[in-house]
Formats: C-alpha cells, structure tokens, sequence
C-alpha cells in the first residue's frame, strides 16, 4: 500500500515535523514554540515564523519535573516542564519565543516558570466563549500576542499578511478535513498514526508545498477507496477517541485499540482534527477579530459550557458510524474529566454509541488493565 | 476574657452566619449563594438580597460526591457537590440562585452540573488581570450576574442602590480589616477562631447592626491590648496561615498548630482577611466598573502572574512577624500549588522567614504526618 508520506520520516511523523521547522528556521523564520490549539498560528506565518508543537507526550522528563511541580498534575504539563529542563525537547530549544494560554490551571501556573528560558506570551482565554465581551476580549489576547511578536523581534505584522495567512491556513484546514473525513469508509482506508501523522506534519508545514504534499495524500486516500485497498478489516470494530491531546507515550490507548483487532476511525481531540475543523473568515477587514472569533470556537473542556463539543461529537459519530467512543482523560485534567460526566451521557443516551472513560498517565503501568477494559467495552458491542 | 460576640453562637460561626440568613430572607430578601471571594457581595446587597457562602469544607458529603467526580478533584469541590446532591447544606437550601466564577478547572466544570438545581450564573473571570480588556470584560461579567439578578427577580439594581451597598460594604471591609490588625500584637489578644468567626459572619451582615457588631469586637480587642489580656503566651510562636480558603474539617491543620502552643497571627486567605483586604471606589459615576477594578485585585492563585499575592504577603509578614509562614493547598489544586514554588522562594528568600507547605484534604488520616512536620517547621525557628 502507498504511505501517504513518500520521505524519509515514516513511523517518525515528529521528525518529520522537525524537519519543517529546522527547515524554515535555516531559511530565517522564527520559531514560536506553542503547547496548544488555542495559539493562533495565523499570526505566526503572517510574521514569516513557523509554530512549532512542544514536547509533551514522553514519560521520561517527569521524574525531573517532579523535583519542582507537584507529582499530582496533569502528565502532560509535567513532562512539558520536565523537557524544557531537562532541555531534551528539540523543538523547544529551537524556539525563538513562546506562546502560552490561560486554558487550564496547571498549564497557565506552569508558564510561570518557565518564562526564564524564553521571551513568552501568555494569552488570557476567556471561558464562557458567548458571554458578551468575550470575543472582543479575546481579541485583546491576539492582538497583545502580535504585538509580543513585533516587539519581541522588531517587525510588523501588517493586516494584508494576516489576510494571507489566513487564506494559506484555511486552504490546509479544509484539506486536513478532507483526509480526516476518509475516516468515514468502511472498512478503514486510513490508520490514526495516518492521521495523527497529517496533523502533526500540517502544524509546521504551509503553502504550496504544504498543500501539494495534502493534496497528494488525498489522491493516495481516493486511489485506496477506489482500489479497495483497506486498513482494516471489514468486521473491525469502529472506535473514535474524543479527550484529552495524545502522543508520544499515552498512544498507548490506541496501540491497544490495535492489538484488539479494532480500527480507529476519528481523532477529535488537539492531536487529531481539531485545530484543523474550523476556517477562519477572509476579508473581514478585521483580521485579528476573525482569527479570534474562529479560536474561541474551538471545543475544549476548558469552557463552560463546552457547547461545541457536543455538536462536534454528533457531527462525527453521525460521519464516523463508531461502535466505540473512548474518552481519554490524562490524569488529573480536571476540566476533561469533570466534562466525562455529560459527555458519557450525550454519547449513550442522544447518540445511542458506547462509551468508554479512560483515565491514564504516561506509564505503562495500567497498560494490563486498560487492555482488559478495551477489550470488555470492544465486546459490547 | 470577654467574647468578641456576644450571643448564643459560641464556636458555631456558621450557625451565626445562618441566623443572619435565615433572618434577612424572613425579613423578604433573596438569598444568593456565593463560592468564592470573586462573587460581588455589593450586586447582592444592592438587590435588598444576602450573599450566603455555601457549604464546602465537610469530608461526610464527599464519597456522595465522588459517585458522580472524580475522586482526584480539590475536596472542597467534591464536598460542594455532595453537599447540594445531599441537601445538607441549610445554605443552599434558603439559596434563591447561586452564582459562581471561572476561578478554576474543577469548580468551573462542577458549576455546570449543579445548574439543574437553581438559577445559575457564572462570571467570566479573565486570568490575566492587568492584560488589555481585562477590566472591561470584567465589568461585562459583572454587568451580566447584576442583568441575571434582575431577569430572574423581576426587579431593577439601580446605580444608586450599587453606590450606597459599596459604602456600606467598604466601612465593613475596613472595620473588618481593624480588626484583623489586631494579629500584629505581640503577645496575641486575637485567636484564629475569632478571625474565622469575623469572616464568617461579615459575609452575611450588612447595615447598622453590622456595623455596631464590628465596632464593638474593635472595642473589645482595644480593651484586651490595654487591659495584656493575651491569647497566647509572650514566647508563643507566630504563624501567618495563607493558601487555600479553609473551614471545617481542614481547621484540623490550624488546630495543630494550636496544639504546638503556637498562635495564629494571620488568615491570608479567602476565609480569612481576603475578601475584605480592599475597598471600592465611590462615587466613580460607574459603579459597575468600580466593583470590576476592585474585585479583579483579588490575589487568588488562579490569577498568572498572581502579583498581589506577593504584595500582600510583604505587607502581613512585615505586620504579623510570623515565625512561621503555613501555605495550606487543598489537594488536586493546582494553581495554590504550582505556586507554592515561587511562595516558597519568596518567603525564605525575600522575606526572610520559615516556610512549610501543607497539601492536605479533609479526612483525619494525614493528623499525625502534619503534627510532626507542623511540629518540626516550628522548631526550626
């Protein structure tokens, strides 16, 4: 079967997310390190920089970590800290500058003290994203970023090259939908570490090459389809996974959904299709209100109410036809653990779907238990 | 000695708390329940109604609570959850609405599964308190709890009513503030019960018989001071408590340190001298945006960078002259915690005193671990 990548990075997709960096960053572009689907990368590429994706999925930097955070915090933000000192993230030691959000507690208190090491700018994030005033605040929070940019590297970010970047971003987004939307075949055309390889790439790739590469995986995708040349097998379970961002050593959850003979069909969290599900409005003559109204879209659990999710997940069991929607919560996120509450119930009760709740770190220490449960909720079906 | 209050609730200043409830709703005015010091007392006051602060720090609701939470979410949460699904808190049961605040992740996603039970309004409360915008959303947050009292009451807040409920509440404030100035005599003429009890019942006791109460405990401390009618011995230790608001079952710490033949000094928290720390502006023509500048001031942890803690802390420390600074966190709190390291540096470094961080939640088990760690810090003196 083609790889929907023909280069040198299969199996490593973030290596090969490197290389765009490293790439971009040799032809001048700064590099503007991002933990997040809320940073605004529009603004970014209007700069002539490149975003690069931090490192936050791997076990080993928390021990380090534990030496300052609490031990109780979420994996994730816990190995963000323990790479950045442990200066193992080459992404991180590549970027110019840093943009953080106030999206949860833990990552918001954690910038703090990281902000020795790099110019950063966190954007304040409103929570009840319809509350009147929160789009125009949040506004403030892109602006304030772009000025960090301008001041932090002496340039200006006119409002033409936001448009542009604007144009070039939802041309890519609109693609990434297109090769997530594969997802609806059954049997399987595409695996997640396809999608989860697309997503990665998209986050530091733009322009032509960008779009001819997406372009490209979608006429390798249709040729599947066509051809018949499935991922999985006809019987194979269906699972969507919704929740908390995976990579690196929480894939385990899916390697698992693997190991069961099952196929994952949708990654709806910010690894997956999510900062890619939205464009952003072109020729508004308010680019950065456009780009925030866009942002303050996006579905996480850190609104309340997350309104969004819920007609995301019903758009995608309808698209994805799931027999299983697991729910990966990172230990100690409160806000996606809290939200399993409603979302297990709209997942079972509206949509009529199963539903599996998995709270997991980045050991591999639950990996028997959590086997057992995938397979036992895999069997209900 | 004489009593600070001179009524039938010795050691139950909730029950005082109550009685001041029960009385004003007898007397027609709604109750509103509040979490947290953000809740705008003088919206309430201005209405004709009370604020009652619900229930939040018994460990017996909480396995209820986790029938439904996660068991790794902040016990105050779980135990506010479990209280209402109980129906154990007599404040919430007078409660007409309740409002409450994006303070953080697990309160912020607990509010929205209590909604079924009241009228509910949640403020947006911006993170970043001295970025562009913040003020002004703010004030729109507050702007919608005054819109929501009035839509659900079916009654008008008028500007003048909102001026003369910040006078009143900022003689309270100030009297209240008096009063935990006391904790800087040395020997103690206050005890932490007594601050509590002050706190507790301020929250719900407004107009001329506030007042007089609050004169006559300054009267009553002014004549201890003159009268060397100590709380605690010469050579008493002095210990300055800050952190997470505690109550109830989390007392347990502040009893061990009275235990230690230590005196408290100081409760830099929001169930102590918080929430009263600062006053409004008068007469500013806005008094919607008066109350926004103020209450954003506050310095919770959920604040980045939370700036006026460490103002507030320079200023108690160089009051009080603990011995001994205590920053209590209540588990799975991540912004108290992740702070705790710069407290921490603070303290010791910058302030010159002992420092000893305690992560606890409300069972007794931890009793003996903190006794001799509480124990320890204060020998280290």
């Amino acid at each position: 079967m083609t790889p929907l990548f023909n280069d040198d990075f299969q199996e490593f997709p973030l290596k090969r997310a490197l290389a765009q960096v490293v790439g971009k960053r040799e032809a001048g572009a700064k590099v503007i390190g991002a933990y997040c689907s809320y940073a605004p990368v529009e603004v970014v590429w209007a700069m002539g920089g490149v975003p690069a994706v931090l490192c936050a999925f791997s076990n080993a930097p928390i021990p380090k970590a534990e030496e300052t955070l609490p031990v109780n915090l979420c994996p994730l933000i816990k190995s963000s800290f323990g790479f950045i000192e442990l200066k193992t993230c080459p992404f991180f030691e590549l970027t110019d500058a840093v943009v953080g959000e106030t999206t949860c507690d833990g990552k918001k208190k954690m910038f703090e003290l990281i902000q020795k090491h790099r110019p950063l700018y966190v954007m304040d994030l409103p929570q009840c994203p319809t509350n009147e005033g929160a789009v125009a605040y949040w506004r403030h929070s892109v602006n304030g970023f772009k000025q960090f940019l301008e001041e932090t590297f002496a340039t200006t970010i006119s409002d033409a090259a936001l448009e542009e970047s604007i144009r070039e971003c939802n041309r890519k987004n609109r693609l990434v939908k297109q090769i997530f939307a594969f997802g609806a075949c059954k049997p399987a055309v595409i695996t997640w570490q396809e999608m989860y390889a697309v997503a990665t790439y998209a986050m530091s790739a733009q322009g032509p090459e960008a779009i001819a590469q997406l372009e490209e995986i979608i006429a390798t995708l249709t040729a599947r389809r066509e051809q018949k040349l499935f991922t999985s097998k006809e019987s194979a379970k269906r699972v969507l996974i919704t929740g908390c961002p995976v990579g690196g050593d929480v894939l385990k959850v899916l390697k698992l959904v693997d190991e069961e003979g099952a196929a994952i069909v949708g990654l709806d969290s910010c690894t997956g299709l999510k900062p890619y599900a939205d464009v952003t409005e072109e020729g508004s003559g308010d680019p950065l209100l456009a780009i925030a109204k866009r942002y303050l879209q996006i579905p996480c659990a850190c609104m309340t109410p997350n309104t969004g999710r819920f007609e995301v997940l019903k758009q995608q069991v309808e698209a994805l036809k799931p027999d299983l929607v697991i729910d990966l919560v990172l230990q100690s996120c409160h806000t996606y653990n809290v939200e399993t509450v409603k979302v297990e119930s709209y997942v079972r009760e509206d949509l009529g779907t199963n539903y599996l709740k998995v709270v997991t770190d980045f050991s591999q220490q639950d990996l028997g238990q959590l086997k057992t449960r995938i397979a036992a909720a895999l069997e209900m079906n």
